[in-house]
Order: structure tokens, then C-alpha cells, then sequence
């Protein structure tokens, strides 16, 4: 089954991280965390299952694989540039959770700028006059890039 | 094996829409599709595989179901508003695609606003002021909905 109409950036990129678990370790490596044992023991995620995941975060670019500078049996997994500009992304899913999936009033992380201590605000699509688009105020077209069939389709 | 540590707003919405298909599926309800067979023939998903995420999706109450006004063997598949405002996290990852994944220029598909024909901007984290934050400029602590656990690791 080829994804003939797909060569969305979507679809390329979550053939990347896009899976639970994938998605998981990167936004624990956001928080702080480097090491195989505290990505294993934070998530509760099985041995077997986060090496497969790290290995293949790796090998995608998403994380660099650093021997520690205290042993050299330790290794650092740590975002590289790619995979930290990930943020966004796991920052949308989480305001996402806060709205629709925690009671009201318990949002478990606050995420704030460290030089001034504000909060961050909510991510939004916006325009360049910086009013906030949903759905119903946008419009999807083709770009350069894009495929004969999804050109037929979105024109 | 229990998440402990994870009662983090990713985590949770993770569970209702953290996979490949769940996710191109949503994609593909943001660019228009809303029939079984537009979302089988345009993702390329196998009808079983299709059929349990749109169910799970529907549980979830990210999707409603609807009848057809022309005829009742055909459903509709739409976003709910809750749905709908996943669309942060849809763009903040073809975003990242198009930076990441595509080749220079190649950008499969354009979002812009319907009333001004304005481009979106790209989706980034900004504090209060405007400004553009990344992984090093920002904090992370907890809030009111934090677990013991997550409380003793980020303080």
C-alpha cells in the first residue's frame, strides 16, 4: 500500500517520531532527562523497546548518541538542532492536553521564558497582522513541492 | 509497566491521537476529507486499520459522525472543536517538515489566512513580549495539576 497523495511534510515527518513513544522520549529529554536510565524509569517504558526507539531517533537526526564525560560506559542522549526545534510541537500537544484532556485548573508543567519569568502564550496559527486563525479562517493551497495528485485535489 | 512519573497533558493526549494514522487522519480532515472512502483512497490505509481509528477517534470525541443530508448509508466524519484545535499541532509539524524533511523550497502545501491572503507564520513559542523562544530560553516547573513524583524532580 504506497501513500501515493502524501508527500506532506506530516507524513514524511512522522515517519520520523510519529509514535507514541518516540514522542514521549523527546518531550522527556525537553524536561532534562539524557540517559537511558532515565528515559526508562521516567516513561515506564521497557528496556528492549526504548533502545529500538533511541536508536532510531538517532539515526533519524533527531538525537545525537554522546559518551558521557565522566565514564565512558555512560552515553548522553541529548537533542540535537533538529530535534529541538521538535519543541513547538510537543508544547502544541501539551496546551492541547490541557484544555481538552486535564480537569479544569490542573495543568500539570508551566513553561516560562527564564529571563523575564513570564509565562509563554498559548501557540496559535496567526497571521502576519498576528490575529489568531482556526480552522475556518484559513485556506490550504499547493506549493512547489507539491505532487501532481495533490495539485488535481487542492488546486 | 504504569506511567508513574507521567501525568503530564502530553502523555494523556497522546493516548487519544498519538499514531501515525490517527494523526495523518486529522491531516487529512484539515485539508478537507470527511468520507470513509476519500480518508481510505487519499491516506492509503487499509479499510480495517482505517475503520478503528476513526472509531477510537470518534470515542475520544475528536471526530463526530454524522449522516449524510443526501443519503443515509453515507457518514460524514468531521472535526469536533476539539478536533478543530488540534490544528497547532498539525502545522507545528508539517512546519517542522517542510525545515526538516523536504528538500530546500520544496513546500508540498501553503496555509494561508482566507481573508487577507496573508501566509501563517510559522508557529514558534514566544513569551509575553513577542519574543521568539527556544529550548534554552525557556523554564519548566510545575503547576497545580503536578504528581508528587514530578513535583520532586522539577521543584
Amino acid at each position: 500500500m504506497t501513500n501515493l497523495p502524501i508527500n506532506c511534510s506530516v507524513a514524511k515527518s512522522l515517519n520520523l517520531f510519529g509514535e507514541r513513544w518516540s514522542l514521549l522520549i523527546i518531550r522527556e529529554a525537553i524536561l532534562g532527562s539524557s540517559r537511558f536510565d532515565e528515559f526508562h524509569e521516567r516513561i515506564g517504558i521497557a528496556r528492549n523497546m526504548l533502545n529500538t526507539r533511541l536508536q532510531k531517533l538517532v539515526k533519524n537526526g533527531i538525537f545525537d548518541k554522546q559518551v558521557s564525560d565522566h565514564s565512558a560506559r555512560v552515553f548522553h542522549y541529548r537533542l540535537t538542532q533538529k530535534g529541538k526545534e521538535l519543541l513547538p510541537v510537543i508544547v502544541s500537544i501539551m496546551q492541547w492536553g490541557d484544555r481538552w484532556v486535564q480537569k479544569e485548573g490542573d495543568t500539570p508543567i508551566v513553561i516560562f521564558e527564564a529571563s523575564s519569568g513570564h509565562a509563554i502564550k498559548k501557540m496559535i496559527l496567526s497571521a502576519t497582522n498576528g490575529r489568531a486563525l482556526g480552522l475556518e479562517d484559513i485556506r490550504i493551497t499547493t506549493g512547489s513541492g507539491a505532487t501532481k495528485l495533490m495539485r488535481a485535489r487542492l488546486g
